[in-house]
């Protein structure tokens, strides 16, 4: 019986499992570079956890399913609610600041298209009781750091940033009142993605006021933060929200990476739960899917039952990235090894196979990886075998042993081949 | 709203974090050493697959639900069925033999229990296309290498070695029909968990001839392959099944690990799955569940519509390995570092923040890891913040930054310090 693998999931056969672990080992570095600490939790977790931030329309995006206790429980679809959880749970334990990662992997029941998946792999940093906005600055700085260690340049990734406080403060200054601002946001998120004329459609459905939607069209089109005072008469409030996006930038550019840099007011994120900075990293074509998101959210905590302690994090997935590195030639089926072998052993007598499995568990033992061949070959054969291993040396045992009690050992990258005596090998 | 992790479940602070981390990172050492490659399948199947090698019963122990679809689907509670689907379907195009290994999150809704929980990790090797028992031993090899690799030596661990092939000819010697062999296989497994007696009584269910009982018992207590000529008389068959598994011993011996090694006939695994070899890794001390399993199953890629290509392979969760290692005191909470830290950056000078943040940047960019505190603070309080994050260095800018462009640089475990030029450090 023939049975195929589910839509929307990958079988990761050992050239697509290089691939993962070179994207996945590489956000763990960045993480350890920049001093987070990994975490994770359960692949799934009660339904309702996942209600709480997201609401009742994320049961439709989820995997659930009943228990046999009658529970309901679902994939996790992100983890920041686990984290929260976590977080919450031992709140007074924990050492404060709290900087955290985690790699997991996430399941969403979403129609697959491209750089989105029903399966994927997510980096996430999260810091947590840092009120100033410098960790704001620190989690776009490890995004562009990794992202910088692969290669991409400005040239090939924008850091586009914005502040939820200082929108809706601005909103409210031109007269929206806050009750509407949560629906206004996911109308916002969209601008980039749509024609100007359907944006402005949108926007006339929720507000009527023709002046309150010319001004917002231009306030999403504003490219730098200090043109806004000149759109806006500021009070202090929003005085206070553009002071701290300007400390944001100022803090990039002593961290180096302000060349990345862009305010972009049209970066608003879907979600109701950022309450400051927010940022995407896209690729400066602007072709695909943002490769990472996030920014403050500091009522997540409260929000799940806990105290009130900040946070600030982002999220970024494999699927976009991967597609990103592949167009910019960064990453390609050769660049990554799936496998290196340190030794391979070719016996060419089967009168001394049995010194064959003798030395390559000897080899292993000492640390070193090597392969065998099942059974004596031709040594040609044997050579191809060490080659697609991608070995370093190749063991040969033949006559030499017989006759002095030697191994052949070839250099696979020079040729050359020297003999050593078998019983002085790796002592 | 409080809500709590579900039961079974684990969540991974960063001091469980480091443990999962250092067991799955044993294993995938052991696997590189070993010369197998690294694949993985998706989180869920179709619940249909699981089914074909364990039957129905399967489905209760597994998290299933139903997609918008329709589709029945289940996470994973093994990895072989995900393995053998990915091999059949490349089947024509994948070199072989294959040696993969992989290290899946694995969930089944069992009721928890010591060394048993609903969602688990699993190191999987499996080693396809060999017919050669030099492979069942090559995997029993692996399977100690790492477990040696520990610090476990041959008082602490014991490879119990059985055949399925030589069980099953010897009981249709002492006449059990070969269509009652798989429902006898469960009940043979049972007994190194049951009294005497109570085995006995299982087989009296199963066997209605005493001699044939009484054959069993004798058999299943039988320490050496060798002793088997004398309670059997052995046909051709038989011989080649005894020999096959005498070869196992012989090369385990030539691969230095024979002092780990006992034939044990009661070990059966089981599932009716099972061809050749089949072993488990048990503590010596015989009070935990087995520690790994495994053994040769050359029907499975058939049994998944796929041609008649042999395997073998070996199955180790983490969690009866984590309690064992406790308990030998080869792994402790202080044995795995939660962080290590290249530097940490301590200002003392309001004025200077700045250039903590520069500097931060500038080491991390430099590949190494930093952490930096987030405000200026007494001295004591960083280098104490410095410690819990095992930094190897602390770098304080204060005064000496000042007054001469210096940094000092303090040695965490000397406690020396030393003053380097601002513009030179790092460079």
């Amino acid at each position: 019986m023939k049975i195929q693998a589910v839509k929307g999931t990958r079988d990761f056969y050992p050239p697509q499992m290089a691939v993962r672990n070179f994207i996945v080992d590489g956000w763990k570095a960045a993480s350890i570079r920049n001093g987070f600490v990994e975490y994770d939790g359960p692949i799934f977790e009660y339904l309702q956890m996942y209600q709480i931030k997201s609401g009742d329309e994320i049961v439709e995006q989820l995997f659930n399913f009943e228990d046999r206790g009658g529970r309901h429980l679902a994939i996790r679809p992100e983890i920041t609610p686990t984290l929260a959880r976590m977080v919450n749970q031992q709140i007074n334990a924990l050492a404060r600041p709290i900087k955290w990662f985690s790699v997991p992997r996430l399941c969403r029941a979403e129609r697959p298209q491209k750089g989105r998946l029903r399966e994927f792999f997510q980096w996430n940093i999260d810091i947590i009781d840092v009120e100033d906005v410098l960790a704001d600055a620190e989690v776009v700085y490890c995004s562009l750091d990794y992202l910088r260690s692969l290669g991409l340049t400005s040239k090939d990734v924008v850091a586009k940033i914005s502040s939820r406080r200082l929108l809706a403060a601005v909103l409210k200054n031109i007269g929206i009142p806050e009750t509407q601002l949560d629906s206004l946001y996911p109308i916002l998120d969209k601008k980039p993605k749509i024609p100007v004329g359907a944006f402005v459609e949108l926007l006339e459905k929720e507000i009527d006021n023709p002046d309150t939607v010319r001004m917002i069209v231009k306030l999403m089109d504003v490219q730098s933060v200090d043109d806004i005072p000149a759109l806006v008469k500021l009070n202090d409030e929003e005085q206070a929200a553009l002071d701290e996006l300007t400390q944001v930038f100022a803090r990039l550019k002593q961290m180096g990476v302000v060349d990345f840099c862009r305010f972009d007011m049209g970066i608003v994120r879907g979600l109701a739960y950022y309450t400051g900075m927010v940022f995407e990293i896209h690729d400066v074509a602007g072709d695909l899917r943002a490769i990472c998101g996030g920014g403050r959210y500091d009522n997540l905590l409260s929000d799940f039952g806990g105290p009130k302690v900040t946070a600030t994090g982002m999220g970024m997935g494999d699927a976009v990235l991967e597609i990103l590195l592949r167009e910019k030639g960064l990453l390609t089926d050769d660049s990554v090894a799936v496998q290196t072998l340190d030794y391979f052993v070719a016996c060419v007598d089967d009168a001394l196979f049995n010194r064959a499995v003798e030395l390559t568990a000897k080899i292993r033992q000492k640390g070193y990886s090597a392969n065998l061949n099942y059974k004596t070959n031709t040594l040609k054969k044997q050579i191809k075998a060490a080659d697609s291993m991608n070995a370093s040396r190749c063991i040969i045992i033949g006559g030499e042993l017989k006759e002095s009690n030697q191994l052949v050992v070839k250099d696979m990258k020079t040729g050359q081949q020297e003999l050593i005596d078998a019983d002085t090998f790796l002592k």
